[in-house]
C-alpha cells in the first residue's frame, strides 16, 4: 500500500498553508463536486466527501433505510462479510442472495423481491429496502451496462432505491470490455460512490447522489457518523486533483494494463486464472507447486482453499505499480 | 388460537382485586419464581418474565453480545427470518450456518467458529459472540441430550454462551422419546426460557438465567427493551399456575399425544410426512389432490412449496386440542 | 395495583375457548377499533394495540424518527428520565426543554426550533423531528384545549410530528375542569395513545394514528420492537369492553371523583398540596410532622424532597378505588 | 483553518512509494505508538489511530458502555450539543450535569452518582457507566491537576471509567499555569486522546488507552465504526512526527503564547474576557461597538448572545498563526 499519486502531494504542498472554512464547504471542494458533476453528466448531484469504504456503505444505507427495512446483497459483498457487522450495527439486516461471480442478477432481485412480497408472513420479515452492489466486485469481475440496466429497471420497479459500492470503481470503469460509464452509473443508481482510497488518493470517497435532496439533511447524518472530516479541504483537493485531466481514469487503466500483463503472462506459462476478472486483480488457481514456486518470489494474500487442495490467490495491481516489477514477476516464475 | 387454561383464568378471577407493587417483583412471581427453580433444579437461578417471544430473544441477545459480538443460528432460526430484524435492530449481527432438520449441529458451530478464528482477516468481521437454538425448533424436531450437551461443550470450549429459546418448550419436553429435561437445559444452557404464550397462558415468557448475576442489570436491559410489564404479577400468577402439580407438562404431553394420533392415521392413510417431528406438530407432504382434499375439511397454513409441485402443510395441536376434534379430521380425510 | 375491571375479566372468561387469527388481526380487536375510531370522531384513524407504555413510547418515536432527529420533550417527560434510555436504544436523542408545571408550551417549543434553525452550527446538531407530550403529565396536570391547540400550531408551522403519551389519558379527559376530548386529541396530534394499563385494563395502549398511513409499515416495526402480541384478541377484548357503554370514561372519572374528595379534605385539614393536579393524583407537600402522621395510616412513595425540608408524597387513586378507603384515610387523618 | 504542519508534509512525501500493510498495523505506526508510550510514561498502553473528533468520542463510548449504560457529561460537552446525536445513535444517552466553566467537578458527579443510587427507582433509569470531560473544555478552560484527581478518584470509588477527550489536548497542556502532564492523563484516565486534527495534524487522533485491553476487541469495534483508515500508516506519520523531539508540545505552546499576547493586548486596551481561558481560545465580551469595531478588521464567529446585548466572541490561535498576525490585529484595534 503507497501513499498517493504525486501530483495530489504536489498540489498538498501548494496548498497546505491556505485558510479555508472546515467541513468540506470550502472552494477546493466546491471545485472538486464541479468536475465530478461534470465527468458524470449529472448537473444537479449532490457530491459529498468521506473518508473510507466501510464507512460511506454503513452512512448511506443508514441513511436511505427506515427502521423495517433491509439492504439486499450479493452474499459475497463487502457489507455482508468484511465490515465487522457495521450495517447491522446501524440498525439494519443485511439480506444477502447468492452472487453470481460476486454479482447480483437483475432476476435474482426481482424474484427475491417477489417471493417476498407473496410471503404469506411478509409483514413479520424485513421488508427489502434497497439493493446493494459492488463494481467492481469483490471478485474483480464487473457489470455490464446491460446487467446494469436490468437491476436498475428492477429497483425501479420495486420502487426502491439501487447503491453502488465504488471502492475500486476506477478499475472497473477503465476494465477490459467495460461499457459502463461515470455517466451511467449516475443515471441508472440513486447512489453512488467514487473510491480515491484504492485509486490514487491516499484517502477518500466521493458520494454522487444524482437526484439533489434524496437524501434529506445527509450532512447531519453524516456528522453523525463520525464521516465528516474536520479539514474537509483534504478531500476536496484529492479529488480535485483526480478529477483534473482524467487522471482518475488513467492511472486505473494504467493498472489493468499491468494486470492484463501479467494475467496473460502467467496463463501463458500454464497458470489457471479462477474468476475472469478484467480489472486490477487477477485471481490465480495453483496447485501446492505453484504456490510454492510463488511463494519464492514474492508475497500475496491467499483468497481461498479449494477443497480439491488447490489454492486461490490474489494479485492487486494499482496506479502505483511499476512495469519492472510485473516483468520481473513474470520473469521469476 | 385459544385465550389461556381454565386454571389460569380461574386464578385470576381469584387474585383479580389482590393490591400488589408492580414490575413482577410481588409474592405471586416470587412463588412461580421459586417453582421454576425447582422444576429445573436450579436454586439459584435468576428467573424473569416476559411477554413474548420475539422480545424475549431481543431482549437476552441484546443484554449479552457487545457491540462487536453476533448471535450464530440455524438459516431457519426464527431470529434469522421471522423476527423482522429485531435481532439487527439492537445492532447485531445473526451469523447463520445451514440447518440440519431445523437443527445446529455441535459440529458446524465448532467447525464455524474455527474457520472464523483462522481466518486472517476475522478482526474485520463479526465476532461469534452466543449460539441461538430453539427446543423444539421452528421445524417441530428437537434436541437429544447427546446433541444438546455436544453443543454445550463447543459453547464451553470456545467460551461464549449458550441460549435456548423454548417458545415451544413444553412440546419439546413432552415430545416421542425426549430424553432432554428442564434440568438439563438449566445445566447445559447460560439462558433459556419456558414459553408460555403456546403452552396454555395467555401470554408470557419465563426467562432463565441458571447462574445468578451471569447478566448485569437484566431488569433495566429488560425496562429499556420495553419488555417490563407493569402488572408484572399477570405473569407470574400465569406461571405460577403451570408450574403447580406439573400443569405446563401434563397439558403439554396431550397435545403431544395428539398430534402423534393424528400423524400416524394420516401416515395410516397414505399421507407422507416431510420434517419427522415428535412434537405437536406434524408436516404433511401433499400432492395437489391431497391438498385439495384437505382444503375441504379444515383450515392450515401451506408451509413452502417444493419445486416438484408439492406442498409442505403444517398442522398443530395444543393443549386446547379436543379429542373429538382431531378424530373428526382423522374420519374426514 | 389491582388486576382489570371485572367486565374484562368477564368477557374473557366468555371468549376464552375462542378460535381466532394472532396478531390483532381477528374480529375482536376489529370492533375494539371501531368503537375506538368512533370514540375519536376519526374515522380512517388507524389503531394498534401495544402492550406498555414505555413500549408504545419507543416504537412510535421510533417509528416517526430519521437518524438524524431528536425527540422534544418536556424535562420531566416520562421519555426523558423513567424509560431506562428506551428513546436512546433506538437511536435518537431526547431534546429537553424546561417544563411548566410539567407541560410544554407552545411558546417553549417555538421559541426552540426557532433558535435551533437560526443557530450557524444547527447541521452539526440533532434536528428536533418531534414532540412529545404527556396528557396527563407525569405531575398530574393537564393541556388545556387552548395550550393544545396553540402547540398543535406550533408543530404544523415547522411541519413536525405532536404525540401525546395518554398512559393515563381516562384521568385528564374526566379531570376536573377538563376541555380536551379524544376528538381533540385526534385532530391536534398525529399520534396519541390511550392507556388501557392505568385505567382499568389489565394491560395494553391503543395507539391512535388518525391520518391512514402516517407511518409506513408501522406492523412491521412494532413486530420488529417485540411489541406485538400474539394472542391480540386479549388485548382488543380488554379495549373492546373499555369502549363499550363508556366505560373507559366513566371509571376514570370515578378515580378523579375520589381523589377530588381526598384532595379537598386533606386541604381542610392543613395539608399543603404541591400541583395543582386536577386528575386522579394528589401531590401533598408534608412537613415532617405530617409525613409521619401519613406513614402512619398508609403507605406511600416519597415523589420528591425539597430544600426547605419538606417532603412531596404522590396519592393516586383508580378506577378500583373504594370510596370507604378514602373515608376511611380522610378519618385517619 | 490550514493543512499540516510542514515537517508533516515533508514527511509525506519521503515515505509516500513506500509500501505498506494496511489498517494500522505498519511499522511507521508502531514508532508512532511507542513515542506516545514514552511521552505518557505508560510502556503498556495500547495505542489507536482514528480520524476525527466525533469518531473517536462515538467509537470509544460506544465500545465502554453496555446497553443500560449512559455518559456522564458536562452539559456544555461537545458529546452533548455538537456531535449530531452520535452517542444517542450508538445507543446510549449522555447524562448531563451543569458545568463549571465547561468542566465537570468531582462533586457534582459524586453527587449525581450518589443520589442516582440513592433514588428508588434507579433501575427504571440510565445507569452512569463512565464519565466524560474535555481537556481543555469547550470554554477554553482547564483541568488542574487536584481537579482531575478528584474526578478520578470518584470515578474509582464507583468503579466506572473516565474518559478524557484531547481534541484540543495540546492546547491544555501547555496553557498558562496548566499541572496536568501526559502521564497525569495516563495515570488517571481509563481512555484518554491526544488530537491531532487541532494541533499539526491533517488530521487524526490517537487514542491511549493505558491498561492493555481494557476495551476488548477495541480494532473490530472500530472497524465496525468505520473509523479505521486503511492506509493507516498515514496517521502514523503524523504522530510519529509530532512525537520526535516534542513538536506537538511546541507548536501548542507557540499557539499558546500568541493567544496570551492577543488576550493581554486586548485587556489593556479595554475589552473584556468571558471566561478566563489559559489556551489557545481568546473568549471575548463585547458591546455592540466593540463589535462592530471587530467586524471591520477580521472575521470571526459569534459564540454566544448575551441578555444584556452583549456578544461573545471566540478567538483561536493555532501552530500555524503568525505573529505579526497578531500584532496587526492588536494594532488594528
Amino acid at each position: 500500500m503507497e501513499g498517493a499519486h504525486p501530483l495530489i502531494l504536489e498540489r498538498l504542498l501548494q496548498t497546505n498553508m491556505m485558510k479555508s472554512v472546515g467541513y468540506g464547504c470550502d472552494e477546493v471542494c466546491e471545485s472538486a463536486r464541479d468536475k465530478i458533476r461534470k465527468a458524470c453528466d449529472a448537473p444537479d448531484a449532490e457530491v459529498h466527501f468521506l473518508v473510507g469504504g466501510t464507512q460511506t456503505n454503513a452512512t448511506v444505507i443508514r441513511a436511505l433505510l427506515r427502521p423495517y427495512e433491509g439492504v439486499i446483497a450479493a452474499d459475497t459483498g463487502h457489507i455482508a462479510l468484511h465490515e465487522a457487522g457495521a450495517i447491522e450495527a446501524g440498525g439494519h439486516k443485511v439480506l444477502t442472495i447468492p452472487h453470481q461471480n460476486g454479482k447480483l442478477t437483475a432476476e435474482a432481485v426481482d424474484a427475491y423481491i417477489e417471493a417476498f412480497r407473496r410471503d404469506e408472513a411478509w409483514d413479520h420479515m424485513v421488508w427489502p429496502g434497497m439493493v446493494y452492489i459492488s463494481h467492481p466486485t469483490e471478485y474483480g469481475t464487473i457489470y455490464s451496462l446491460a446487467e446494469l440496466e436490468a437491476l436498475s429497471a428492477v429497483c425501479r420497479k420495486w420502487q426502491i432505491p439501487l447503491f453502488a459500492d465504488g471502492a475500486r470503481l476506477g478499475y472497473g470503469l477503465m476494465a477490459e470490455g467495460a461499457d459502463v460509464k461515470l455517466s451511467d452509473l449516475a443515471r441508472l443508481c440513486d447512489v453512488f460512490y467514487i473510491g480515491g482510497t484504492k485509486v490514487g488518493a491516499m484517502f477518500g470517497e466521493a458520494i454522487v447522489v444524482p437526484k439533489k435532496g434524496f437524501i434529506p439533511h445527509f450532512f447531519t447524518t453524516i456528522k453523525q457518523g463520525g464521516a465528516l472530516l474536520a479539514k474537509g479541504r483534504m478531500l476536496g483537493l484529492q479529488f480535485d486533483t483526480l478529477f483534473t485531466d482524467d487522471l482518475y481514469l488513467k492511472i486505473a487503466r494504467h493498472a489493468v494494463t499491468e494486470a492484463t500483463r501479467l494475467r496473460e503472462a502467467l496463463v501463458a506459462k500454464g497458470f489457471a486464472t479462477y474468476y475472469s476478472s478484467p480489472t486490477n486483480q487477477v485471481f490465480l488457481l495453483l496447485d501446492e507447486k505453484q504456490l510454492q514456486r510463488l511463494r519464492e518470489v514474492t508475497t500475496f494474500s491467499e483468497w481461498e482453499h479449494l477443497a480439491d487442495g488447490r489454492t486461490v490467490v490474489r494479485l492487486a495491481t494499482s496506479w502505483a505499480t511499476r512495469p519492472e516489477d510485473v516483468d520481473a514477476l513474470i520473469a521469476a516464475l
